[in-house]
Parts: structure tokens; C-alpha cells; sequence
């Protein structure tokens, strides 16, 4: 471990210890609010920026540099691993990832290969050049869940229904359970890659889960969700598990094995501790589309959050979804100055 | 009251009075789904459609035929009255509604117009033209909630975050608030109208609800559909009150002065009707995604639905969502047909 990495309030709170100040980093923290990331990203592709070490590493250190957020996530895309593994996946401005030959049936379980470190040396390098610079600030892993990833390549795109998804799921439970049992083995593999190479925690986005009954997510979708996070459990790292539209899922997500959950921002965190249960650090949850509101409501809003957050064991600051592309990147520095100074 | 409708299986349900059988219509069911609908729409734009009284009562009659649902829903969209104040909306395919003009501030306050009933004669006289056709058939009348509407004009369109909607709320109450009641009075109107034309239940829709806290929720939106609701009352027709994404939100849905609440596929009804309480109808609550499963994954799911429904004072089976287009319409029939078998 990095010297100073011990000290890192991010860790402290994921572990649920004891910490000098709130932490705070927001999710699409690098990204479309940052003009400096919207100058280099003009003549880049975002799956190619993806797919470039120096680019990954200084737009992974963009907000880090600009904010003084307590940690730093990977930039990178759900379905990285899988354009790795040789999967055609365009993402379209304005649409998100399309998928030129979905998975539609049993038939295409024979084109499933195993994710190799090698597929993904561009992550490695990534972490490798971030390191030096990030000092003492913890690198997060990424990586989409199984479900996510699963809704993307049977419906061959974004999806307001995934019904394509549900019904595969529903109809053919088992080529289900073969295709994710694949894409957990696929996830679990890239982010032990992050982990090898330094991030020193990892973060399993399941964008899609709120979309389901609490029954059909035990059912079909936390297996494999935990299957990912229990294999990460040797690495030593904390493990955070997030979705969006999850009141529903809280306590079955709390099962999943990580120690810290994400909550988005329709569950106050005093009311989400006590679903979660007490042996869960808590991350998030102001609303994103507050920070487009006056400073005062903003300031009033984190506060709010802050007192919340102190009922769970651990509260690690963050939006209750990503960063919207239209937030003033001032309001963010501002914002994590608030944290921090309320937050101790 | 038209002969027969005493009698309704689905008014009773939502009286929570005793019923012959299980009551069944489909939210969408005039629509996409139908081939007959298609070819209606092949020649008509969806806003033009919505004005003209002999297509409103073919498109309203079309589901009620082919399936024999036990009510009927009138053919509209949720910018009808806005369209008919003469705000320039347009219907993008694909998009949703685009609003030429958003509004965005105090300054267009000035805009708003009180909506009167002969703005929507075609309303009135769409209703004479379906009332003889239905026969023993209730019609429900049809209008978006206050904060969904709302959202739409300030976005000027359909947003996943409604971000600009969010920021005028917590940013200028009171500017909110003003643009709210004169919403609550146009909904009002727009479903007296349908009520006095011979419209035997409302469903008031706030698609976006789910999308705020509840302590959002409470401030900012419930007093409005409540004021709609409370005006509806001396009508002496039952009020439906839906939204999909509102786990979180049932117990406030509850209050806002309903007798029927609608209930999505997240939360199953014995769960919700706890938490709506027992002055409560249910509506709901099979997932549409579920369509597209094999029948017999169809049939599982939908007695289980039954099932639950039970727990509540009265419950009307649909779906927890609308109908989607590529829903097999056999399956739709077939369903109404296991329904009213099983439901009884």
C-alpha cells in the first residue's frame, strides 16, 4: 500500500472506522462537467479514450486535480471488458452502448470467452501511470454487474423495459444463469486486474437492477452478484455495490457481500441504515439535480446528508447517482469543501 | 348511470365492494400493441388523433373488443389539455413530447391560461360518440398529474433526470407552487369534463413521481394532485391515483385522496396494501415485461398476482405499467380470458 493510503478517510469509511473528515468523491466525477475533459475529448472516441493509458490516467486524475475529492475512480465504461473480448459495441452519442450481434438464445453461449488479464494491459498501464501521481489518494476499481452488462448484450442496446432481458431470464432461466455466471466470471477478472495493479478499492455497478421485483433479483440477478464480490473478498479491498431506483433492493443488496452500499437518493441514509443493517458503510446520496438549485438549497441538501449519514457505521459523500453533465464544476469544489468542513 | 354499469365488476373493485370476478383492463391497451391501432395511426400524427372525436371512440373501442377488459380507458395523452391551451407541443416519434417554449421561470408565469371545457369539446363529444358503444363498459377518464406535467414543460421534454424541473422546485417555491395549482386546475377541469360526459372512474398519472425523495414528494407535488383528487370528489366517481418507481412513495400516494391506488411490479400488493392502507383499492400489478415470457411463465405470474391482490380491500388486475408495443395482443386476450377464470 501506497504510503498515506492507510490514512485515507475513503478507506476509514468503507471499513466503517473511525475518520478525520466525511470523504467525498461523486460518481462521473470525471467526465462531461469538466471542461478539461470535454477539450480532450473533442478528437477521441469515448471507447477509445477508454482504451488509452495516458488518457485514462489524465482524465482519471482531472477532478482529483480540480476538486480534492478523497479518491479517485478509474475512468472507464461498463462494457469495456466486453469490447476487450472482441464484442462489436459502438457507443452512440445521445443513445449509450449499442450492440451490433445481441445474445438473444442458448445458440450464442458458444460465443462466450473467458475475459484474460492480457485482454485488458491497457487498464493495467492506466493504474500503472496513475499511482505516482495519485500519492495518497485511493484509486476506486469499476466494473458493471452481471445483470447490467446481461440487460446491454440481450437487448442489443439501452432499454427503458429491458423486456428482452426479462424475458430470456424468465423464459430460459437457465442459458440466464450460463450467461451471467459468464459475465461474473468476466467482471470478477477485470477487477482483480485493477486490483492487482493498485486500485485499492472496487465499485460493482448494477445501473438496471431497480428495474426488477425484489423476488426476481434474489431469484436471478444476486447470485451472480455475489459470486463477483465474493471473489474479490481475497483481494483485502472494499468492496462498494451500487444502483439507482433500489429502495426496493436494499436489504438483498446489503446480502451481496460488499462492504459498503450505494444508495441513490429516494432512501434518506438513516432509513437506509436500518434496511441495510449495521454491518454496511453507507455511500451517496444527494440528489445530483439539486446542484443545478441556488448554493443555499445545495448547502442545506448535503447537510442534510451529512446528519443522515451519521447514523450508518460508515458514510463515504456522494451524489445519489452520477454527476449530470450540466453541473458547474465550481459547484462540485464548493461542494467538497462543504463536506469537509462539516463532515469533522 | 348507464344500464348494467351498477353492476361493473371493475367499479365495484375499486369501491372495494364485493365482485362477481376479478376486474381487468390494461393501461396502454389502446395503442401499439394492436394492429388495428397501427394501421389507424398510419395516416394520423398521435396529437391529431387525440382531437378527433370519431378516432378517439374507434382507437378507445378497439382493446375493449378484442380483449373484453372490463373498462375501457379514453384514447389520449397526458399534453391534450396543454395542446388545447394552444401551447405548441410537439409528439416527436421516438422522443416524446417537445415543447417549443419551456417554461423556465417567474417571468412565465404570465403564460398560463385557465383551460375551459370547450378548449376540449372533441373530449365531450369523443365521449357521446363512445357511451352507446360501451354499454355495461365503464370508461375511465384519463389526465397527468400536476408534477408530470409540470416536468414537461419546464425540460421543454422527456428528461431521465428532470434535472431543470428539480431546480426550479427547490430553487423558486414559489414559483412552483403557482405553476402547480394552475396545473391542478387545468387536470381538474380537463377530467370534470370527462366525468360530466359520462366518464364512470379517473386515473390521474404521475409517470414521474418516482423520481423524487419523499420529503420531495410531500412538499412539492402531493398537495397538488391532492387538490385535482379533492375536486373529483363530488363527482361521485371513483379516483385512481398511479405512478410507476414509487415503493418509496405508496403510504403518501395513499393520501393524496384516492380510492384506487396503482401499484407498479416492484412492490407485490400484499406488501403495498399495508403500506397504502385499508381505505384503499389496489390497482396492478404484473410486470409488461413479463408478456414476452412463455404463457405458462405468463399464467404463474398473473395468479400470483391474484394471490396477492387479495390482501387488499378491492383490487383491479393490469399491469404495473403500460402495455408494450411489441406485447403479443393474443397474449393480452388470453390473459384477460385467465383473469376472469381464476379471479372469481
Amino acid at each position: 500500500m501506497a504510503e498515506g493510503l492507510a490514512d485515507s478517510p475513503f478507506l476509514a469509511a468503507c471499513w466503517g472506522r473511525p475518520v478525520s473528515r466525511t470523504p467525498v468523491w461523486f460518481m462521473r466525477q470525471a467526465g462531461r462537467s469538466l471542461p478539461e475533459y470535454r477539450r480532450l475529448r473533442t478528437e477521441v472516441a469515448m471507447l477509445d479514450a477508454c482504451q488509452r493509458p495516458d488518457l485514462v490516467a489524465t482524465i482519471t486524475l482531472q477532478p482529483v486535480r480540480r476538486h480534492g475529492v478523497d479518491a479517485a475512480i478509474l475512468f472507464s465504461d461498463i462494457v469495456v471488458p466486453l469490447v476487450a473480448l472482441g464484442f462489436d459495441i459502438d457507443l452512440v452519442p445521445g443513445v449509450g452502448p449499442v450492440v451490433a450481434e445481441p445474445f438473444r438464445s442458448a445458440a450464442d453461449l458458444g460465443r462466450l470467452r473467458p475475459l484474460e488479464p492480457d485482454h485488458v494491459w491497457f487498464i493495467t498501464e492506466a493504474v500503472r501511470l496513475l499511482l505516482p501521481e495519485l500519492g495518497a489518494t485511493p484509486l476506486i476499481g469499476f466494473a458493471g454487474a452481471p445483470y447490467t452488462l446481461a440487460s446491454y448484450l440481450v437487448e442489443g442496446g439501452p432499454s427503458k423495459t429491458h423486456e428482452r432481458t426479462k424475458a430470456l431470464m424468465l423464459g430460459d432461466p437457465d442459458t440466464w444463469h450460463r450467461l451471467c455466471s459468464w459475465l461474473a466470471d468476466v467482471t470478477t477478472t477485470f477487477l482483480q486486474v485493477q486490483v492487482a495493479a493498485g486500485a485499492s478499492a472496487v465499485q460493482l455497478f448494477d445501473s438496471w437492477a431497480g428495474g426488477l421485483s425484489a423476488a426476481d433479483y434474489a431469484t436471478y440477478v444476486l447470485p451472480h452478484s455475489h459470486a463477483v464480490l465474493t471473489a474479490l473478498q481475497p483481494t483485502g479491498v472494499p468492496r462498494i455495490h451500487f444502483g439507482v431506483h433500489t429502495a426496493h433492493l436494499l436489504s438483498l443488496m446489503g446480502e451481496a457481500g460488499a462492504e459498503v452500499v450505494g444508495v441513490d437518493w429516494r432512501t434518506p441514509l438513516d432509513e437506509a441504515t436500518r434496511i441495510v443493517g449495521p454491518g454496511h458503510a453507507l455511500q451517496g446520496n444527494l440528489d445530483p439535480a439539486v446542484l443545478l438549485a441556488p448554493w443555499p438549497v445545495v448547502e442545506d441538501r448535503a447537510l442534510e446528508v451529512i446528519t443522515r449519514g451519521k447514523a450508518a457505521p460508515g458514510h463515504v459523500f456522494n451524489l445519489g447517482h452520477g454527476v449530470l453533465p450540466t453541473t458547474d464544476p465550481d459547484v462540485l469544489t464548493r461542494l467538497v469543501e462543504l463536506v469537509h468542513r462539516a463532515g469533522s
